[in-house]
């Protein structure tokens, strides 16, 4: 099933948002104009989705949810842009990121200028509830990050620590749009921790996919270079099960050792690491791990009101499972 | 007259904005404590003076003005950290600055929870007018540190242009302190507008003597190097006085042509422009300018309720013109 049958349901509102973030770009002062019609280019949009799916199970408003949703994706944005900057990406969504054209300097700006327009996108919900959850999503997330800046190039890391990691940064938003759908809609509070599960369960499944396909995706569909976690430094499931079973003559630990080593022997060291990746079954072991949450997420949908947003729901976990973008 | 004195009114209330920073810093993740407790030192805390001291002419309610208050400092140290960070400043405050001593990424990462943290507490006031400009402020801040980055090292300045850009990064947030404590203290519309535009007008009377300050302050007083503005690029009035007054033979113009020039001669020039400015009455002339906006601020204070934090008001107004750091 492709991305669009599932968000078949919300495609209408889902443009409605999109247009709402085309008018964030209509400021005033053409050179900050023109990065945020940049950053807003391509995206998918399932942070979103989620939000409206979660909402179309209760009582749907969408003067409350096109605020919330528009909200989630600026917040997702401005991470993107200061994550970029931080890392010194290049490439992402297969085009030049704001620090390649504009520099750090402004990315750090832009982000600036994301996060507070999300925020007010959020207090037009009117929400208290909501408003509070949102600050407290983007603490979680800058927390998050800052943690694996910590760990960056650490070889003595637990899956643990790396599951942490990795709610932080992508499942506490994931978790945000859908238990904000819910909250909006006025679902019931035993439904609205239901649908928190289902979106943190579903972000972390979409990470760790994400770290998966960092190493067997192609650039093309990721629209950015694969590897670029090992590159960063950054330990993803994948490389740290390498490390375990490949004890000997390990390329992720030759590497996080000299982080320094000419940008040559890393790209080989990465090379390497990848081809070992694909030619073992440590691909198959973090899909299985990946579809533990998804069982997990769908565990107690069957409690949610039998609606047809309620099977997009269920949807949309095989499809984060069977992407490859 | 001494801030401590002006502070007397709400002398107390502060201590227990001061509280709640600190409660910030006790988060489980030690290396994220150690920088809060790190950029939580110092500070003269004259945005949420101004927040409890604008609340005083009305219904004071510590119960939304101690959030609001807290929020506010929160949201100006999160851009302190952003601003070293881009500048590469090493010295804030008479300390090392979080990118000196932690390096630039964290220092973005650390702002961004700070932002988030701000706009929690903000949050807790429950009061959506204000929320929305708490998130407003953030991106008029925001998008004058982006002008401020577009006009680095540029000699064709505007007056008008400066202006906006100094009410862009300092009046807004000044002007929110003090309208949103009266808001939150259930003033009258009319005494709201007063207190909006005193903030604003006392904002850029305090940027204008900070920009003045970097020309004739000492580093001791400021706790950060002199003639860091034009060591950033950033065209302040002094500067541009210097530029109009001195056509020939001038050290900004020579330092702006060639922002790449060697560090020694840089700070040759930038010496030079320091001496210039103080052996003229380029000083003398911001300072009337300033002046003039402290007027401006005063003007109606005396149609607000006769109570005595509207003399600390007033008295606040001197202070900012004739402090020394």
């Amino acid at each position: 099933m492709e991305l669009e049958e599932i968000y078949r349901l919300v495609a209408e509102d889902l443009a409605k948002v999109r247009s709402q973030i085309e008018t964030v770009a209509e400021v005033d002062y053409p050179p900050l104009a023109e990065m945020l019609r940049h950053i807003f280019e391509g995206g998918k949009g399932i942070r979103p989705a989620l939000n409206l799916l979660a909402g179309k199970l209760y009582h749907y408003n969408l003067d409350l949810l096109l605020p919330m949703a528009t909200g989630i994706e600026l917040m997702h944005t401005a991470t993107l842009v200061h994550d970029d900057a931080i890392d010194k990406s290049s490439v992402r969504r297969g085009r030049p990121t704001i620090n390649q054209v504009w520099g750090e300097d402004r990315a750090v700006l832009l982000g600036d200028y994301l996060f507070a327009k999300a925020g007010e996108f959020a207090a037009n919900t009117g929400n208290l509830r909501v408003i509070i959850l949102f600050s407290r999503t983007l603490q979680t997330i800058s927390r998050g990050e800052i943690v694996q800046t910590d760990d960056a190039f650490k070889l003595e890391q637990t899956r643990h620590h790396y599951l942490e990691r990795i709610a932080s940064k992508t499942a506490s938003l994931f978790s945000l749009a859908t238990v904000s759908g819910a909250i909006l809609s006025r679902a019931p509070e035993a439904s609205i921790k239901i649908l928190q599960d289902y979106g943190f369960n579903l972000g972390v499944a979409f990470q760790l996919v994400d770290d998966i396909l960092d190493f067997v995706g192609t650039e093309q569909e990721m629209g950015k270079p694969i590897g670029s976690d090992l590159s960063q430094g950054t330990l993803t499931l994948p490389a740290m099960l390498l490390l375990e079973q490949y004890p000997d003559d390990n390329p992720v630990e030759e590497l996080f050792r000299k982080p320094n080593m000419p940008e040559k022997d890393k790209l080989e060291k990465i090379r390497r690491a990848i081809e070992m990746v694909g030619s073992s079954t440590i691909v198959k072991q973090c899909y299985q791990l990946a579809s533990g949450y998804c069982d997990e997420a769908c565990h107690d949908l069957g409690k949610l009101p039998a609606k047809p947003s309620r099977q997009a729901l269920k949807d949309l976990v095989d499809l984060v499972i069977s992407r490859k973008k």
